[in-house]
């Protein structure tokens, strides 16, 4: 969506007290309107519909019509709403409500809104698009802008290119202040951004940059190259979009241009695209965080086949690590059958390490997104953790130590048939072996997200399986390791 | 920052390649830097330091400053920089630094920064401060500032008042559009965004915005009323930043001015701010996620006390969830005692339905975030969740049993003395343990974030602990009475 759209956007009487009001009180304004909606719809009430449609903005009423399930309904709004209102509304509707409207319409119907369309929205939709609608849309975008259509549909996925628009305003060198403005004002409008423009050389390569500020400041007569920017950033059409969104963060940079290998002016991405990356870019590493494949979709609109073949595969990895805590188990079989109440305690000891390794793995997972932490740090970062563990394993361990005594005294916690040894010494084992355990969770916990980064491999994926497995079958030798050392069992 | 610094900024020659590398290679190129600069400071080179600055951009030095850990460096460094330049880099400084130099400098050269730096950044600045350099620095900031600077400051913290900023340009209803142009370029240069412009009335109440693009549209005797838009969006000073971000996210506005209750114009909240505001609430979300406190500051800042003393509290609670898995575990001694191969199988489910539950939670969590999901869709995600947890649970549980039983007929896991069952009986023992228990894991995963929000708690915190706590108990349990009744022990 485009900066510029502010003006159509704002145009709707919503006042601010009622958009927060939705927001505060989980869209409880939305269901009124929903109904409201639907009872205009159901009495045919063109008129009553028109009027409020008009006093809403184009995302709400996207949203709105994101929640009819009839296809009549969502077809006989559509028809209704005012053509200028129409692609505003259509851009927001998510793919499948697109794509019913586009297979209901007549091609005549369909190019009343691509005409309206900015061209890195058709993009968007015409990607989520089945292939035997693709002809249709594009057929009926008008004709200047198919070519430009086609070659932004070409860009990979998560490129600069694929998310970039073309719809920017370019200046000649030669141009004065004020011939820079009036030139402006001619072909402006269907710009997506005005806020910054962009000085091309007769090769349409980018000699520079010029804030509209700079130009309104500026006396008629100087030329724009004395007050344009030639030190800007770019990036490549294939750049990689987190990577975009990175710069754009760092240097507080509102639009980005785009350019070929030669330099030469492709397309520009704005700030507000940017913000839905950076979501998404969050979304992917809180999903892989969480050991769930990210899924392209929101969660609502995603079938239970899609969901579970995401999270089918953690769990599996899950299968692994027990096999090797089972092996474990049986081969201290005879430990625990003389002194059962060792069994008691492997559930806390398990879960405190994995929790411990997995708070160290997000937080530096998270660290590295931020750039706060690159593989240099490692040392640091190692140290600290080291630190940490000593700190976290001590109060652990002590307050541990008294509640399994206190357990076992007072016989919340059955000694069995036998007690081989007393309450203290099995408090003790338990104890130092969470110490033990914790220094190591957090000691791979953060040395395994660095050392898959610096391998390129992507570390949110990978650290955390890695992590679970190693822990379960640390945290186990540990423990009957421990019992033997000071048991002798 | 600002979009208008936009200007300062690119006014360096580091090219985009250059940066791009840096951040593609994890800054390799800033070391090179480091030792440069320091080398430079060593041999006492102003000019070479000097040339050296003003080739970078201030973000870009700002972070080399950071690194450097002896304060005379840090000062020297900081007198040698061209004045025009030192506001921006100190700006960007982490609060550490800053104090340093503040320290260390008299209250006139203190002055010379404070009258260069935008004000939402020297109250940033100051609010990081501890209170002994805090009237140093207001009584270095020049006076017409002062005032502003005490009364942000005042804002609760994450409040919309607390990331404004003043520095924006207001219009007289009665102006014409030549008028408008001719005060914007008088008053512009000072203020933070020239884009969006305010019009109000005699009492600063805001009439409506006027967008820089349709100042420039208009005819030069249009009265600014009649293009400006009255149905803009605001909000109130004491608004919640992560409030504030969701409305500019969703309605694509880069400019949202702040009003009082009697919609008094207060300031202006750009969305650079806001990217900041919510790359936070994304690290704020994904720490409380992973069982850890959210920290204020860089990882790499922060002690290893307070980063243990947000770790501790989560692993606490894992220990209440240890007292009553301990209990179960012991109350079924003899069960296991009987049959010890039981014991190999518990890490695995316990593992398994822990995780199933934390994926739901996690997914759930980030679609209420992102306003996907709302409590009112309670049914349709729990229906959802019920179904992936069929499918999910179904394969796993088929993998599960053959895998067991083929572990328990070539002896990898070892059966014990005694086999009171055949492997046939203990694979599907466990397998369905784990089904079930994958079943209610992802059914809980979903219910209690939306329970949670719903009772107005904050479902990322509290979430988690609960899952794990309520899933370590159902699984041991379901286990057990499964066996009595298939095994009959």
């Amino acid at each position: 969506m485009s900066e510029k759209n502010n003006d159509d956007k704002t145009e709707n009487n919503l006042d601010s007290s009622n958009v927060f009001t939705s927001i505060e009180e989980e869209n409880k304004e939305d269901v009124k309107d929903l109904a409201y909606i639907l009872d205009l719809i159901g009495k045919n009430d063109i008129k009553g519909l028109r009027t409020f449609v008009e006093s809403q903005k184009p995302i709400d009423i996207a949203y709105l019509i994101n929640d009819i399930t009839s296809e009549a309904e969502v077809v006989f709004f559509f028809k209704t709403v005012p053509s200028d209102f129409t692609a505003d509304v259509f851009s927001y509707l998510d793919a499948d409500q697109q794509e019913r409207i586009v297979k209901a319409f007549s091609n005549k119907e369909v190019e009343v809104i691509m005409k309206e369309m900015p061209i890195d929205d058709i993009v968007d939709f015409v990607e989520e698009l089945p292939s035997n609608l693709v002809d249709k849309v594009i057929s009926s975008t008008p004709v200047e802008d198919r070519k430009i259509v086609n070659k932004l549909l070409n860009y990979g996925d998560d490129t600069a290119g694929s998310i970039m628009t073309t719809e920017y305003v370019t200046l000649l060198s030669n141009m004065y202040a004020e011939k820079a403005i009036s030139h402006l004002r001619e072909v402006g409008e269907d710009a997506e951004t005005i806020s910054t423009l962009f000085i091309l050389d007769k090769t349409r390569k980018l000699l520079g940059v010029l804030y509209l500020d700079n130009l309104i400041f500026a006396k008629e007569d100087e030329n724009i190259t004395s007050i344009m920017n030639t030190d800007f950033l770019s990036v490549d059409s294939e750049t990689d979009q987190e990577d975009v969104a990175k710069l754009m963060k760092k240097y507080d940079v509102t639009v980005m241009p785009v350019v070929d290998k030669e330099n030469r002016m492709l397309g520009i991405i704005t700030i507000d695209d940017i913000i839905d990356v950076i979501e998404d870019e969050n979304t992917e590493d809180i999903s892989k965080l969480a050991g769930v494949q990210p899924i392209d979709n929101d969660y609502i609109k995603t079938s239970p086949w899609i969901l579970a073949k995401g999270r089918i595969p953690w769990l599996m990895v899950l299968l692994i690590s027990g096999t090797f805590t089972g092996l474990i188990l049986s081969s201290f079989e005879n430990s625990l059958a003389v002194l059962p109440v060792l069994v008691a305690f492997i559930p806390v000891m398990m879960g405190t390490s994995g929790n411990a390794g997995s708070q160290t793995n997000v937080v530096i997972n998270r660290a590295m997104s931020l750039n706060q932490v690159t593989t240099r740090d490692y040392l640091k970062v190692l140290w600290k953790e080291f630190r940490v563990s000593l700190i976290t394993g001590f109060i652990l361990a002590l307050v541990n130590f008294f509640w399994v005594w206190f357990e076992l005294k007072v016989g919340i916690i059955v000694n069995g048939n036998i007690l081989m040894a007393s309450s203290t010494q099995v408090a003790m084992l338990v104890s130092i072996t969470m110490f033990l355990t914790i220094v190591i969770a957090k000691c791979l916990g953060c040395s395994l997200p660095i050392l898959a980064k610096k391998m390129h491999l992507d570390p949110a994926t990978v650290s955390g399986p890695a992590i679970s497995t190693l822990l379960d079958i640390t945290t186990l030798l540990t423990y009957f390791l421990l019992t033997k050392a000071i048991l002798g069992l």
